[in-house]
């Protein structure tokens, strides 16, 4: 990267690729800098837009609004891992584009991922690639059964993975997910599943939040509770890993690593997001400085803030049509967000009310 | 007003007259709810710009720019109390309005304002209109000497005021602030000036939030605490005066109420500010739903959130070239707000910093 590290100043423009509620919610996190966004994104209906100071609806492949996009731009991000690498590659050469587009690729291969954690010495589920029929004999030796089959790109929230219990399940769901390069999981027993929301900035420093226990339906984040429950020593070492990781890959951003807490206190790395993530969002209530704030910090150049936590806090994720009736839901008291988006298909997170408490008095 | 009086829904837009960081921050507290803004202000490099869904350039005299204003929004506010009350008549026609003009036209004379604070029984500091020379000596006779003469209307900040040690001073400050309606005050010998920030919904409900205390440098507000430092039944009073303005004015919106507190713990009122409030900006990091979202759910006819402060706070402004240095500042905890203003003129308000403590342990 042959760009300037110089930071972007108040009054500067940060690029975002994407524009759903992660991009939205970093572009107010900006404002409150004086930090001004340009949000890319196909979509002309993107939540981002409304509360952005520049817009640009092009696709991912066009090249020359790629470029005029980065010639707007004192430093660009993304809000989302499934952005196209190309892209993100193409704009590198251009400004500064923050987490590292090898951040990306690695993000986007779960295959990868699981690698870099067992090279830090991390426990992971036991995993095996499955590339063709071939491999499923070998894969099914190293995970057990039941397992999980998953395309190693392009998954979330529950799409593009098959439960599989037998040998001729494994076959039929490599059929199923469309013969392309996947990964086999072993089932492992865990009392919850964390993830670690941690910063770190261009010069080095790291910040990490607490901890934050998350519960799924459907393979979608339900709640998250801040901080996790979990003891301190177990907090410490999650927090470590998190710093671990980020220095590793000498990384500029928030990064969300997913974890779960087996019965004896063992913590697996299940998945790193190298963006915002969702069971951060508790942060823009609980901490005088948001994990999109905090994003906007690192990826502009500018010191971090202190990631402390004042209050304990529980996020809600209000999804499809819960969130139609707003009025009760803004009666209930608590913080509530209503992401600006039209429709709500079901399963789409549509906004979420986060409520504090005094700290260690969550119910 | 015969406008209908259905609330402005989640995709829908609120106008604000004034593009400020006080249009800004309503700005960001409508995103948060999923509500659009439309900015109309005469400047073309207004704050409020970079984080509204909608602009508009335009004089608060051109009529038809406020009626293509009107059409785009389902309710209209404005951010500061200078805003021509013909333009807020104009708009009334054609959609909701809130705070009612009638309340901008008597927050816009110091006069009206005493009367109404008098009429309810509350008391003020002594004073007396002068509308011409034939008035002073009555004047001073009622509010002794020093005193300060005022313009009645369009002052802020200590814009338009004169400070007056005898009859002669008098007389030549008329003159100075150019024969124009004033109001004479007396001095009040005060242990604190406070705000009570509260709000009143479209169906009458209050919420008020704790009084704060503010320090004032050159007629500037340079630092606010919340809570304020008075005892439980002087908070309650200051709330309850509070709350019979919002009820006799049937009011809609958030307003500012300005008091002094005197060695006896009496409460004057000082000002009312029909709009958020420099110092509630606390309200931001301490409340799970602040003054500008407290706002903008009163005149968007939504219920309002609990104005229950979870934290202390010490906000400070950023004035002039005080917020040039920003990465100092960004290094120093606290939550910093900039405003995204070009130019730092001698005592323009830059941005400012809250820092949270817990619950009675503020320094």
């Amino acid at each position: 990267m042959t760009v300037p590290a110089h930071p972007v100043p108040p009054g500067g423009t940060l690029g975002i690729l994407g524009g759903g509620q992660l991009g939205r919610m970093l572009a107010m996190a900006a404002s409150r800098l004086g930090i001004r966004t340009h949000i890319y994104c196909p979509e002309e209906d993107a939540p981002a837009r409304q509360v952005a100071a520049a817009f640009t609806c092009a696709s991912y492949e066009d090249e020359s609004a790629l470029t005029a996009f980065a010639q707007t731009a004192g430093a660009i991000s993304y809000e989302f891992e499934n952005v196209p690498v190309s892209a993100v590659r193409s704009l590198a050469r251009l400004t500064a584009v923050h987490p590292h587009p090898d951040i990306l690729a690695l993000a986007q291969d779960r295959l990868a991922e699981k690698q870099l954690a067992r090279q830090l010495g991390f426990g992971t589920a036991p995993f095996a690639a499955i590339d063709g029929p071939q491999d499923i004999a070998a894969a099914l030796a190293a995970t057990g059964l039941p397992a999980i089959l998953k395309t190693r790109r392009m998954g979330y929230d529950g799409k593009g993975q098959r439960a599989v219990r037998t040998e001729s399940d494994c076959a039929r769901a490599f059929e199923d997910l469309g013969r392309v390069p996947t990964l086999l999981e072993g089932y492992v027993t865990f009392v919850a599943e964390i993830s670690v929301i941690a910063a770190r900035g261009r010069d080095g420093t790291c910040h990490v939040f607490d901890p934050a226990e998350n519960i799924h339906e459907n393979h979608i984040l339900r709640r998250t509770l801040a901080p996790a429950r979990m003891d301190a020593a177990v907090t410490g070492r999650a927090q470590d890993m998190a710093r671990a990781i980020l220095q590793s890959l000498n990384y500029v951003g928030v990064i969300g690593v997913e974890m779960f807490l087996t019965q004896s206190n063992t913590l697996l790395i299940n998945e790193l997001a190298p963006r915002v993530h969702n069971s951060g969002h508790w942060t823009l209530e609980a901490c005088e400085v948001s994990q999109f704030e905090q994003h906007v910090r690192a990826v502009c150049g500018w010191p971090l803030g202190p990631a402390l936590r004042h209050s304990d806090a529980v996020m809600v994720n209000l999804l499809g049509t819960e969130a139609d009736d707003w009025q009760a839901l803004a009666s209930e008291g608590g913080a509530l967000h209503l992401y600006g988006k039209a429709e709500a298909k079901e399963g789409r997170k549509m906004g979420h009310i986060t409520r504090l408490y005094p700290l260690g008095q969550r119910p």
